[in-house]
């Protein structure tokens, strides 16, 4: 059976919460189990920088937790890779081989930045008023994230899919541009796994302020269950689990029999005093290991240095030659090796004629057509504007066919201007046709 | 006296020709031999990335024949820093770092790129249209290029200027909030440095394909230069040295006296074919010994490879320290070290109140004001579109001050929202005092 390879990032902007636990972490150590799957996992610092400018100690302090976070809950790191973005300087490197070759116009659409645009529009200010480039590339960064690893299933939440859409974009311009070197990878959508209601109701969530943090003591655990949002209903009177924090957050922590026998505590009028008891009881349990784990993993902040360095050398084992290899195929090459001549379809694909536009000494603007092979074909005349020049280029590409004339070629029954010596109006059309097909 | 250091980078898309050596190589070696200067020099490899999307042979030839130039012109390498960009894994990650603190506004304004937009407009086309982000992000790596070495000047010509006014504005941005490490660089204009006209008249340049490669054999040499454009006057008419082509590279070559003597040639009505013939031989006595000692280099690139690597050590032996000290700044930081509390100015500038903005279940549009200690000020009322939300906000940063009624605060006369527990209406004044001011 062909081996599956998953990849998981966390950035590392925040103290992990029970969302993070539930939503990422719970299954993708369950996911590292699988008999026919390789899990990358990686502590994403690189990105964090987008977020927190200006505040070093954040990400930091955060890449320690996040990192203790997942060894705590039992990342066997022998058997997966668990490494820290910026331990592998490949990342970056093939960040901007990519660049190289995504479109702006990509870009443009993904929601993230869109939504920057539109809160700004929104509010009345220029549109990309604050936004900055980490914001904008954050999508790159990610495609070299998943390409690196040749990852083929990347778990997602949905906001997340138009990412990896673009990574596989991405990887297919480039396949395309310079041979078959990545594998366009796939979102996995775990539509089973909880998204979690924080103490207000709302999703979980460092930007609503409204999280448990994972590793919180017993005491402040059961302070935080106790400010949970609840409706008003009275000790005896029947209430409803739908909709209902509390009731979410216990079935996320607990057995499909729990869950029921909670869902009839509910019916039965169960006190909301009670109902909290109970979920933190069920919290604290599935935490309280972890949580000691967790407790004598951060106060040797050395030993996880060593486990993350370490994974960094077993990563870096596939991303440096994968990376030379990559660097060859784009032209960063040694010097010493012989230069390639150009040659097979993708290179007769690349050689397309060309509409080259300048502006003359006389301040008109033209245009020259050149064949694939950089003869000259045709020599505009001059237009007032660059505008008048661009959308005579325009209705050449759109098919419309110039006509010779006694003193040069028409176009629209309008001059457009001659050939160039040796050319015929023959080869201009067959350029033409070669640009509109 | 302080040393200066001056940082030059050629891009490796193409052959070297006869402009490239008179407006960049010629005058960069002149200066590396000021005692007062230290000069770096590289191959923009990565840079070649951008508009060779597709041809890896060409950026792979283009960096062998540059680096051979370079040599050939007599570069001292022991003196200087010689190196190749994509040798420096620090320049990517340095561009990521920059990325993060680059705002898009300040690149969507870059010259290059607007070039783009403009021409697809005027054919019609989507603004974005073939844009890669390479050609976006260009000022953002050159500003890597530059702040990396902490160069202080880079020789440049009028167009690239906007460039290095954006490095020192990224370089700046960063300084802010992660303390002083960049050093400002300065564009330096050499007026007297000329830009070569080629075959047709129009300025030396690939794109304009009327180039005069600067190691073509002697009767290469000849042939091209017996095609540069002139006028038609005939052997014994006084000619016009003003906008001559000819004159203008002859000059490039040439002594102050040489010159004028040429001038008075013109006036003589010299034949335009004894001028080529002089032109020839003034390029060809100028080029010879470079020519020999190019085409000794090219036969032997293992050599360059050699020179090119012990020039990334070089190099390196900067740019890894330097790296190191970012990284810790940003707080990619060892995790065996103490993590630092915030504090200090930076830390407090960066600590504001802040608006928070979300939709309730409710389908309304609501936001928070939260105070920089974190606390919650104010909850605004529910407002039907995202727009009014925003233009409230607006509102507020611009000054206009809510007041106290019965049921909540007003703002303009409208509901505005409710202080929260604890929260006065003198600590909202204060916290819209601090994002106005």
């Amino acid at each position: 059976m062909p081996t599956t390879r998953i990849l998981t990032g966390i950035t590392t902007s925040g103290t992990p919460h029970l969302g993070n636990y539930a939503g990422a972490l719970r299954p993708a150590i369950a996911a590292s189990q699988r008999a026919d799957a390789e899990s990358f996992y990686f502590l994403a610092d690189y990105h964090a920088l987008i977020k927190t400018g200006g505040d070093p100690a954040r990400v930091h302090r955060s890449t320690l937790e996040i990192a203790a976070t997942w060894l705590a809950a039992g990342l066997d790191t022998e058997r997966v890779w668990f490494y820290r973005q910026s331990d592998i300087p490949e990342i970056p490197e093939l960040t901007w081989l990519l660049t190289c070759v995504a479109s702006k116009g990509l870009l443009n659409r993904a929601h993230a930045y869109k939504a920057a645009v539109d809160k700004n529009l929104a509010e009345g200010e220029d549109p990309d008023a604050g936004v900055n480039m980490g914001l904008f590339m954050y999508p790159v960064l990610m495609a070299a994230d998943i390409l690196m690893f040749k990852a083929h299933s990347v778990p997602v939440g949905r906001d997340q899919i138009q990412h990896i859409e673009m990574a596989r974009d991405i990887a297919a311009r480039f396949n395309h541009l310079y041979g078959e070197h990545f594998v366009l990878p796939e979102a996995a959508i775990d539509e089973s796994v909880a998204t979690l209601p924080g103490l207000d109701g709302r999703k979980m969530s460092k930007s609503y302020d409204n999280t448990i943090p994972l590793f919180s003591s017993s005491a402040e655990l059961k302070k935080l269950i106790a400010s949970i949002v609840t409706d008003s209903r009275a000790p005896g009177e029947p209430k409803d689990p739908e909709g209902s924090a509390l009731f979410e957050l216990y079935q996320a922590f607990s057995t499909p029999e729990q869950t029921e026998a909670m869902r009839a505590a509910f019916a039965g009028g169960i006190a909301w005093g009670e109902a909290k008891q109970a979920l933190f009881e069920q919290i604290d349990t599935a935490v309280a290991p972890m949580r000691e784990r967790y407790q004598a993993l951060i106060a040797q902040p050395e030993l996880i240095e060593a486990r993350l360095k370490e994974g960094a050398a077993k990563a870096r084992s596939i991303a440096t030659p994968f990376l030379a290899e990559l660097r060859r195929a784009v032209g960063l090459r040694n010097l010493g090796s012989a230069i390639e001549q150009r040659g097979g379809e993708k290179a007769k694909a690349a050689a397309q004629p060309q509409f080259k536009q300048y502006r003359e000494g006389d301040g008109r603007f033209y245009f020259k057509l050149v064949a694939a092979d950089g003869s000259l074909l045709l020599q505009s005349v001059g237009f007032a504007s660059p505008k008048e020049a661009g959308q005579t280029i325009a209705r050449l590409k759109q098919g419309a066919a110039p006509s010779e004339a006694a003193d040069g070629l028409l176009l629209d029954g309008r001059p457009l201007g001659v050939l160039a010596g040796g050319a015929t109006l023959a080869a201009v059309q067959d350029a033409l046709a070669r640009l509109a097909g």
